[in-house]
């Protein structure tokens, strides 16, 4: 397709894909998109093996790296202090009410010190001082793209972005945002509507790209929120966008590593199953409606912290959950979920990425077909 | 434009302006759209008036009427035992709650028991009865559509608009709801995101859509919600919709009979603005996040009650707040507020309802012209 953010980035159709997992990230760089690498709550030495990973299976192809650094966190997750003094930080009601949870949902609990421990690193990742350490990793790859999933990126990032001559992207949820990230230095903006999944504002895709797009024209805009078919890329782009970035659509792909019971409570879900919740992360993000999320909104519930620390409390228990639901136990699997936009009600099928890219691409260009018959204009060289 | 919709409907653009102003309805229907008349909680009598004002006014032309039916109402209305049982029907708490915020607002009380009575006969227009009347008077004009906002049309309604071959449409919120209405007769389906104002449910225009269009096809649908200029109507139509479906948008226009304090809001609010509230009519609907939704959800609120009953403990009340607000009184101004999308964020200037039209049929043709040029087809005859 011939647009900017097409020739800018080097790919042939302007659909990047945002997903934790390698594999759909170098098969949707490999099928003419642009796989983004989400690197949240990663160690440094895991994302290198991943890049390394990434840089063998994309031969030269683009692809970028997501880094979630937080504008706001719990503050004391700034102090520094290190694992121990985020582990002080968490209540012990919230650990109460999770053995509590485990008990009344029959789910056996994890060896807890340990898992404590091994959260408050994954946390720990979600402080600054982490994701500096990603930044610095992330650029010493070929990378395409450096995206900062959750706030303004700090001039940190900026500054070691521009000096590696490595374009940055932002999500953003209102257009006051859109204007502090440009300001900033963002050279892409990814307009996300309040109906994606994972960390999510409240204004819609429909209503958020043509804001955004006029607030922060020349730079390109990118839309997400709700968008999983050709139909909605094409949609996207009428309303000014210059690309779109997908996330939930790529988790009920073949090569998605979404643990199975997830995979077919995706499969299964309408629109209407997704919910904004903080259970997972302290601040509100969109995933599937179950068990686990009405327990955190019921009455025994201690509330969510704020981040990370609701990540130390929930992201351990949300990995024992999604192991002992693989083994069938019927309390995890009404406990399990996972970070989904609305368009899980379109995902009903497993397919290979790249198959899921092709198939955008041929529904994009029936949708433009459709408006043409509509205007009543024939595209030229067609009968 | 050359759609199934505008052959179906007489019309030269499948644009329908839904506005409870007669001005609005006949100013879209000469410009080539459709206007629909929001005739709730109308007495029989105003209705007759609007109606033949309307008549007068479009020479022929197609225009509508869209009925409230509700499908639940409190039990109290469903009684059928007239204003008093109604009245009587609303807890003492909820006029105590009343005074207490004009006091607090310092706003001047109307004459209570006559509001309270006014209301009430407004709010019994908002029962099964209540809306027979209504339809009956509509199926008496020209009508070329009559639709139903809130909830399946009952099969009175069907039966009598299909006898006088006039189309049935209906509002819905998921598929589900447009599966349940096609299944009760209705003719055309109008899928309406929930960023949209007035009633609403929570799944976003862009993924709605899609969904309702698989859904019910090939009955045609219109999408709604979020819904303001041409680039949003393209998208609409690339999403698979058969035109569009447009409430906010014609509040601001030099036509509409909106108080000039709460037009003022309406130019100056952004998309973040607005707010899902119980507070008027006791379901949940997209309003302007004002003094009067905070009250409601603050700590010395009753509640809102169910349909009917919370438009007669609120409806009385905002007419009084408005006429307050006119001349001034700041508590008025804070407490005022309106049904409206968060497409309010992409209202900024007064135009004729007329250059409305045009505006959004000028941006939809550049937006296909976008989609052409990204597609690298440009259409036959053009350069």
């Amino acid at each position: 397709m011939n647009t900017e953010v097409c020739a800018r980035f080097g790919i042939e159709f302007p659909l990047f894909a945002f997903s934790h997992c390698r594999d759909v990230v170098a098969a949707v760089t490999n099928a003419g998109g642009f796989g983004v690498l989400g690197a949240v709550a990663y160690t440094p030495d895991r994302l290198e093996e991943e890049l390394r990973w990434i840089d063998d299976h994309v031969g030269g192809r683009p692809y970028g790296v997501d880094v979630l650094v937080p504008g706001r966190i719990d503050k004391a997750a700034e102090g520094g202090g290190g694992l121990d003094t985020l582990l002080a930080a968490v209540p012990d009601e919230h650990w109460s009410f999770l053995v509590g949870l485990f008990a009344r949902y029959d789910v056996p609990l994890p060896d807890f010190e340990k898992a404590k421990r091994s959260n408050a690193r994954g946390g720990a990742q979600v402080t600054r001082e982490g994701a500096t350490e990603l930044i610095d990793v992330s650029l010493a790859h070929p990378i395409g793209l450096i995206a900062s999933a959750l706030g303004t990126p700090p001039p940190l990032m900026v500054d070691k972005a521009k000096a590696a001559g490595i374009p940055v992207a932002a999500l953003v949820g209102t257009s006051e945002h859109a204007r502090r990230q440009v300001a900033a230095g963002v050279d892409l903006v990814v307009a996300q509507g309040g109906e994606a999944g994972g960390h999510t504002g409240e204004i819609s895709t429909m209503v958020l790209v043509p804001e955004v797009v006029d607030t922060v024209a020349p730079v390109p805009v990118l839309a997400a929120g709700g968008i999983a078919t050709g139909r909605q890329m094409a949609a996207a782009l009428a309303l000014g966008a210059s690309g779109v970035w997908c996330g939930s659509v790529w988790l009920t792909t073949e090569e998605a590593e979404t643990s199975p019971p997830v995979k077919e409570k995706l499969l299964a879900a309408t629109s209407r199953d997704t919910i904004r919740s903080r259970s997972r992360t302290g601040k509100p993000a969109r995933q599937l409606r179950s068990a686990w999320t009405q327990e955190w909104e019921g009455p025994d519930s201690p509330g969510a912290l704020g981040m990370p620390l609701q990540m130390i409390v929930a992201e351990g228990a949300m990995r024992q959950i999604t192991k002992v639901a693989e083994s069938g136990n019927p309390g995890a699997r009404a406990l399990a979920n996972y970070f989904v936009g609305q368009c899980v009600g379109l995902m009903n099928t497993v397919k290979p990425a790249r198959q899921v890219v092709y198939d955008m691409v041929a529904d994009f260009a029936e949708a433009v077909d459709r408006l043409n018959r509509v205007t009543g204009e024939e595209p030229a060289g067609r009968p």
